[in-house]
């Protein structure tokens, strides 16, 4: 039974743990300096695959299929997978988890897709309507660089604000009362949109929904940044979680010390040409669901915020003249 | 708190009722045999919006604020609104409610949509994850030629088992305990993929999906087709629900005498030229939110299945050349 808090927030009242999960990412992924925590690497961005779309989708069934061999399941015992993408209509998640034949509930987020089907998953475990629920995510740079910007044999230039799509995917599991962190609360945010139009700029597109929600947490839990051993955002980069952090600072919540950035930590910007950082869905998801999964399990982490924006435009709304809309969903975690 | 009965179900166990809802449509639908029940219909396929996909945002934006009214709410006293369409990065449902400023979760199941989000917001009530939780999904004929056939200038020649994409939408408000038809059980689906590559043939993509869901529902619940007034589909239309019968037969739990498809209702074969039917995120939402729902609320039905099917495709992937996943979820809902 959740209950809610405050405005904004959930609070899980049964013991909802992520029993199980897994981090996949691609060659480049490798190469930074998160690339010995991931389960899988591929040493080719195509996975096999005679496309990019479905090399994403390649991705995703791998981070599912490790997730179930870590914790010893078959896809027939978990009862239902909250699933998203950036590719148009979600495919990377339809043809990526067709032969898996679990329940599927579709989830658009854009970037902020990972923590919001993580919190679907943790209010379907919390209440009862489901035993296992599982959260998968992913994103792939070639992909989205045709669908979204230039098709890479253009070799256009990239701005210093821009970012970089991760090749990657993570996958999830949730149950109750298992080994493994803990989901307590959750956020789902609202739409904040400060009317930024350039679309090689989401990490100030985002930052203001990502100021909200965890200006609306905060209020809404009584907690404070200084509660938190880390308060993790998916893909702001560095624009983007500069900007978070002086928004918050703004209204007293300093997060500096605690923030870090899922965008930020996946490349190392001196050796890897990404300016801004890293983004996409299989950012956050591949990042949450290896390095830091590891860091609560074995207690370097004991409470912790993640929180995955997203940038809610598409090249036609961009087209039309639209601004980038922003949201957030939040999750508090503890080991 | 939810209780899974049999394999793929979940039986609410509170009172969570669908205590306001509001179907719009475009001129078209409002010219066909469900016209006067539409809470709204526009003259203009434009809606005064100088796009179709921001005509699109207004059909959805108009349902919210329709449903609102009719409640007596304002949109702050929502607690979370799930919310999907066929576009891409589904800027329908992100531009359309962005003012409304409800926590918002982006739901992706093609065509099924608007039956996820209504499982999403049952589940949510009922767990108490939220008080009050609303769905709304979309679709608009002229949007989604140009961005899954062709554009409409080009005048091409549809097929007899094209469907025609409504121009509508449909919002409905759950929350415990109230005046209004009750949500009993949901069934979420998985994906049956049988090959079809016909990307003018949705409905003959989508059946065995929707027989796959029926029939685990019958198998989970212990019920039969005759236990129901009504077992109503999103928008397989005329060869998907020919498909439907047939397959259902085939497994001895004939719907003949009590099946009807949303996409069969909305147009008159007769009058206005729609080949198999009508179809889209906005066929299944209007139609149940308008229509039906006014049934259900005078009880002129009783006890109802509503099931809304999915072709899980992208132009992308089927130039990839990749066949057509369907996939269908379903509530069982009570006068």
């Amino acid at each position: 039974m959740a209950q809610r808090i405050g405005a904004h927030t959930i609070r899980l009242t049964e013991e909802v743990c992520i029993s199980a999960s897994a981090g996949v990412a691609g060659p480049m992924e490798k190469q930074g300096p998160l690339g010995a925590f991931f389960d899988r690497t591929f040493e080719d961005e195509r996975m096999g695959e005679s496309t990019w779309e479905k090399a994403e989708s390649r991705l995703q069934n791998t981070a599912v299929h490790t997730m179930l061999d870590k914790a010893g399941l078959q896809p027939t015992e978990v009862d239902v997978i909250f699933a998203g993408d950036l590719l148009n209509q979600c495919i990377s998640s339809t043809f990526g988890l067709r032969e898996l034949q679990i329940p599927l509930c579709g989830q658009y987020g854009a970037c902020s897709t990972m923590a919001q089907s993580l919190a679907m998953a943790a209010v379907f475990v919390d209440a009862g309507a489901a035993q296992r629920a599982a959260a998968v995510t992913s994103s792939h740079f070639c992909a989205a660089e045709r669908q979204f910007r230039l098709p890479l044999d253009y070799g256009g230039q990239r701005t210093p604000t821009a970012q970089w799509t991760v090749t990657g995917a993570g996958a999830a599991l949730l149950c109750r009362g298992a080994e493994g962190p803990r989901v307590r609360c959750v956020t789902i945010g609202t739409i904040r949109d400060y009317a930024v139009k350039d679309v090689a700029n989401m990490g100030a597109a985002m930052a203001p929904a990502a100021a909200d929600t965890l200006l609306r947490f905060f209020e809404d839990t009584g907690t404070a940044p200084t509660d938190y051993d880390l308060v993790l955002t998916g893909d702001l980069g560095l624009v983007g979680s500069t900007l978070l952090r002086e928004l918050m600072k703004q209204h007293g919540r300093d997060i500096a010390a605690v923030h870090n950035d899922c965008g930020m930590m996946i490349y190392d910007p001196q050796r890897q040409d990404v300016h801004a950082g890293g983004s996409g869905c299989g950012c956050a998801a591949s990042v949450f669901c290896s390095a830091i999964m590891q860091r609560l399990k074995r207690k370097g982490l004991r409470r912790m915020l993640f929180m995955a924006t997203g940038a809610l435009m598409s090249p036609t709304s961009s087209q039309q003249g639209e601004s980038i809309p922003g949201i957030a969903h939040l999750l508090e975690i503890e080991a």
